[in-house]
């Protein structure tokens, strides 16, 4: 079951450069664990903002909520999710 | 998996009202056919306004959209839907 | 009575986790105690943000305006309330 | 138990003209009896715009939903209410 | 002349207590003194919010800006002024 | 006393040229007719857009809202009315 | 190189059932067309709503345009485009 | 003297084909003629939009203004106009 | 040439009174300088708001923005600019 | 391929003058050196405020990032990036 996820990252520019840095490294493994897994097909950069757009793909609402408050930069993360069905025009 | 929806109808005051009759006793049967499944068990008017809050409770996305556009009132609906998780305060 | 109401936790990232811990502690309690007493019926998190969507059931806009301001987290919290009616498709 | 009401009135510039004054005119008769019987306390006109500020006094959400519904403009009325709570500087 | 006007209360959660418990005896003191000058007629909590709807009877935009300017709060304050006419279905 | 009022004219395209002549010209007349009394001061029109920024000098809420409601054009503007001060480093 | 695009369809609830079969019709095999060619490459329903999200795989911004504008829908789209990059995590 | 101007265009889409193109003409005709006497020096389109993003190079507002009601398709057009100033980074 | 200009002054509530109080004073100043000189000519306090609406007369956008950002407030404040142009009615 | 964007700056008015002026700096030069490489041909200051519209010629969304993020001002940038078509009333 597929959703739509935007994610806007806030972290303040005066944060400390190594909590940063541990932050971001722990984000990006997470990342690619949760992307091996399956559960996270889809991932793109928005083009000039520190921003994604994400496809995640789930077998429940609970399943979701878990991994996206898993990421290390949860705190610090505007999520937006929208739930996707089948188009009806797809191939 | 539980939903929660919003939806506001906008009929036009002109409609015609054999037309606006019609579509709301249809659309009452249809809101009484998904309570009795047991797919829409809460259902409530926003005061002052032509819109309810509503919590539907499917197995998947798709089939959520199967029921929302499946009402009659459909075309004149803005609808706004988002996923819940179980909360963690809930006993 | 019923009313629907969305609760936005905007708890600083750098808060004390001990202060924090606390206050997500005493919310809990605070939240288990108004469920118990029947007033927090429903109570579901909204998914990706730490955010909630409830329902309360209360005799007065005082008394539920005493229940929101009780909640330990109330500083912190941004709070919408929409009044609900019966709805006439309700079975 | 009192409520906030803001209603914008959006009647098309090109309704007939009898059926304009008409609904204005059965608006005001209901607006008349709403205030006579005390549920309608205050009613102020928002300067420069086809729109009004309002408390009602009611005894339920159910009752307030009835009264709105039951203004003849209702079809063609913005409606945002707001419920309000004793303030503890109010002498 | 009566304005209609919001006030909302943004005091940061981690205000001195005590700089906080002066400023808000003081802001009651204040909204008492002008309820009984006849300036501040209506004074409603918003249900959920650290908010007001308020009444003013004023005999100027000046008065009216000096007094909300006089408010120990107003610092802390966002408000919006609305000016109000009389609504010609007022009984 | 002056009030800020911005003046969104909403004409629509397809209107009887005739109609929108008639209705323009009055308008102008109106908006002279006002100015020589005194009482619209100051109007400008926003480049790019049908719509003004004006400055009304009024004893009154009432007389603003009647003067407003008196512009042929009233039922196509959308009117937004903001109350003015003198501003401290008025020279 | 990737676009995510927001499409919203609003077909007038009035419309011609045969114009607006015709329509979706002709919509569907433009879009079936575009995915074969690969410059379409996703494309889901929004629950709830009648939107897609959708991404577009193309080689220029002139050529996604063009695109766009050749959908049998698109004088009744409000389509939102967002230039995508690839993220840094992505494996 | 450079103005940022963005144009939406919001022809109806059941607007009489005659008069639509005929509109759409005279229109280009008018922007080549700005364009070949200085004043519109940059115009692009929105990609996905029938909106553009525009340059215009004047010497005062008010010819601004006459040249942005001049264009046929006005009636049509929401336009915002925002007022640039040279840039200190600028080669 | 006549621009409109809304200006919001964002002063942290706990910035040092000694430095509010000594860019409040060179802001009275430099307005002042401004209203003598011509090019600031009208100056409006919002009631309720620590904001502005101004009228400034200048020769050009490169003027005018080289005036706003010499206020001693302006890097406290939230300006908004839009050109204005003679309007037909004005006598 | 052209894209406009909007840049707003957001440096705190109590960021240290040095690291402030240090900024600002190594962004004039970044900026000098892509409009010297050609990709980054337009940049407009918005009047009134601390904010530019850029229009940037890049062969991929992929280089546009980049070049955004390389900005020494970045961390205090919201950038709002629209792909740009050619116009078809272009000469």
């Amino acid at each position: 079951m597929l959703f739509h996820v935007r994610m806007d990252v806030n972290l303040p520019p005066d944060l400390d450069p190594a909590v940063r840095a541990d932050l971001v490294s722990r984000e990006k493994a997470r990342a690619v664990e949760l992307q091996e897994k399956g559960v996270w097909p889809q991932l793109w950069r928005i083009v000039g903002e520190y921003a994604n757009f994400s496809i995640f793909d789930v077998s429940s609402n609970d399943e979701l909520h878990d991994l996206l408050t898993s990421l290390p930069l949860f705190p610090y993360l505007k999520i937006q999710v929208t739930p996707l069905a089948t188009h009806p025009s797809k191939i």
